[in-house]
């Protein structure tokens, strides 16, 4: 019988209290949002709603096809030159995903031969990039620099070093400079996803690899996602000129899929210039992430220290983590939960994320409410 | 020196004459459009285009999350219950994009210790999703299923018959009734991709596997994009209900990415919602393919006979294939044009697709065109 052995893994989901599903959300929800990655607050932003809305009557409600055939409009290009002047690199392409985007840029540039190194705490994405690459993948300790330089330095040929900038569960960051450095030592490309830097971190939210120094750097590769800080869905990839003119021959996830949506293109633009007129935003975000970081800590809660706006507190068991977050919405606080097998560790914890727009009201009840339903 | 070896490939391909070029294009094309997979002529239809729009203004320019956190909203839930409905499946999952749908069927369906079927001339992202699926993939040839028939009955254990409805290069279709029998006679899963065929196949454009009496089996899963046909972006996965769960707890592309946006599942639930008012737009658009492969074979042009909309017209080189579709721009036509490496077979193409709005006249124009153009 087809899909029979489906029936025992759901029962096993079941006995372990791993059974996901799916919450559709209302467009006005009751609950405080600490569970999005809208980091600056722009998802519903009437200037990015507005010109996704623009985009769509203007440009139809889809990119029919293939960026290659008819799929790339006027203002694809525009976002890309936009976002690649923005993040400082020389040039932009832009995928209908961040997933997308990450597959493409460590398949193309880790061809059979190639040596890439992965951090253990790297994105889904990234992992699956590093298993479809032809190169041989190697996975290193999380955010272990040295240990990436000892391995480059031992190899002879090309590499890859792949690592998330600011890592999704923890919102730990990654030792950039180290790990360029290293690269750089020994020739290796660099390729490092700012899904969670790009807004937040960095000169008015430039990103990660803008304040490590690495922007327009000849041997960096940056991935982003439109989808986070600027509310809207896609993703890009950012580098050198020959770069990007090697993935949009080579990067199967650029070639086959069906370009991004004009709204979604629209939406991204808009966001970026807002975030470009109120650079200030960014600094918000961190600031929110720092209070709300404190306040957990003050109430003695296990918090990990924010490197940008993500903030992970641990919970005793998956368990107690999903009941956790249940009893915040009960309360009227939308949290997320990570727990196995979502999280490279096995640690469950909430997941908070600080939004530019939220009150310093607003953190302080999100806060108690987390603090009188901890298990 | 990071990156060096991409300059090889760079002068590898420039002498080869396969360098591939983005050409955005304005709103208001010129251009007779027979290139883009805007079958029934739906991503400019002002209820498509509004629907998009009014869902950015209502839900925000992104979903603003994953879908098992924030990413599902009431229009995703909406989306996904009149897409089962439509197709005769019990339920349905949207993804991102059709690549991130196929990746996730493929992988989430073929665990270490399933044997992958997977047909020759299938599209990138199922030939993806076998290279990640934990299972052991075996290419099969192109469209055989006495092939498929012969290695499932020599094998003992679960599994995985994996086909495009429609092939995208050709337009020809897969024998699914057989393939479908040959899976029930041994037990296997059917996973078929429909990209092609929703739309334009079946009753009303119910898709291939509705054609086929596939709809609502235990043991098919069907992928479908919401980028051809329905004029918008994304994917989606319908099947049994136990299957979209088993897709909603351990497909990665689901679990790990953004939702889709909410314009995106606008404008596509506005297109599937005027497919089924007006179900005649699925039989116009396979009468216009049949009349532009009529006039193409009667102007002596070595075409394709269609099974669904599109028609690929044989051309003697890459390099001709090159300048012939150049040609047609030239003379106002625009045409797709696949060729090496994109082409399983190594063979080049005029890729031409038959829109439901295209007129008779149209039509003619294009034929004309590709005729005193051709190499």
């Amino acid at each position: 019988m087809a899909f029979g052995w489906i029936d025992d893994h759901a029962d096993r989901r079941r006995r372990a209290g791993l059974v996901r599903t799916l919450r559709p959300r209302p467009a006005a929800s009751p609950l405080l949002d600490l569970a999005s990655n809208d980091y600056l607050g722009l998802a519903r932003h009437p200037e990015v709603t507005g010109a996704a809305a623009e985009a769509a009557r203007t440009w139809g409600g889809g990119a029919t096809g293939s960026r290659l055939v008819t799929g790339t409009t006027e203002l694809h290009a525009e976002l890309e030159r936009e976002l690649a002047e923005f993040c400082g690199a020389e040039a932009a392409l832009v995928f209908s995903s961040g997933y997308a985007a990450n597959l493409a840029a460590v398949t193309a540039l880790a061809p059979e031969g190639t040596l890439v190194l992965s951090d253990a705490g790297n994105h889904a994405s990234l992992i699956d990039g590093c298993r479809l690459a032809r190169g041989a993948v190697q996975v290193v300790g999380h955010a272990d620099p040295d240990a990436v330089r000892k391995t480059l330095r031992a190899h002879d040929g090309d590499a890859l070093v792949v690592s998330d900038t600011v890592f999704s569960v923890d919102g730990d960051a990654a030792p950039l400079d180290r790990l360029a450095y290293a690269c750089r030592e020994t020739g290796a490309g660099l390729v490092v996803d700012d899904a969670h830097g790009l807004g937040v971190l960095g000169d008015g939210g430039r990103g990660a690899p803008h304040a490590a120094g690495l922007a327009g750097a000849d041997d960096v590769v940056v991935t982003v996602t439109l989808s986070k800080s600027l509310g809207s869905q896609g993703g890009a990839v950012l580098g050198p000129a020959k770069v990007i003119d090697h993935l949009v021959n080579a990067a199967r996830t650029f070639i086959f899929d069906t370009g991004l949506a004009p709204a979604a293109a629209g939406a991204a633009l808009a966001a970026l210039r807002l975030l470009r007129a109120e650079p200030g935003r960014a600094a918000r975000a961190r600031a929110v992430a720092g209070d709300l970081h404190a306040r957990l800590t003050a109430a003695g809660l296990d918090a990990v220290r924010p490197d940008a706006a993500v903030v992970s507190v641990r919970a005793p068991s998956p368990g107690s983590a999903v009941r956790w977050a249940a009893d915040c919405r009960e309360a009227g606080l939308f949290v997320g939960c990570f727990r196995p097998p979502s999280v490279p560790d096995g640690v469950s914890r909430l997941r908070l994320t600080a939004r530019a727009d939220l009150s310093g009201e607003e953190v302080a009840r999100a806060v108690r409410v987390i603090d009188a339903t901890r298990p």
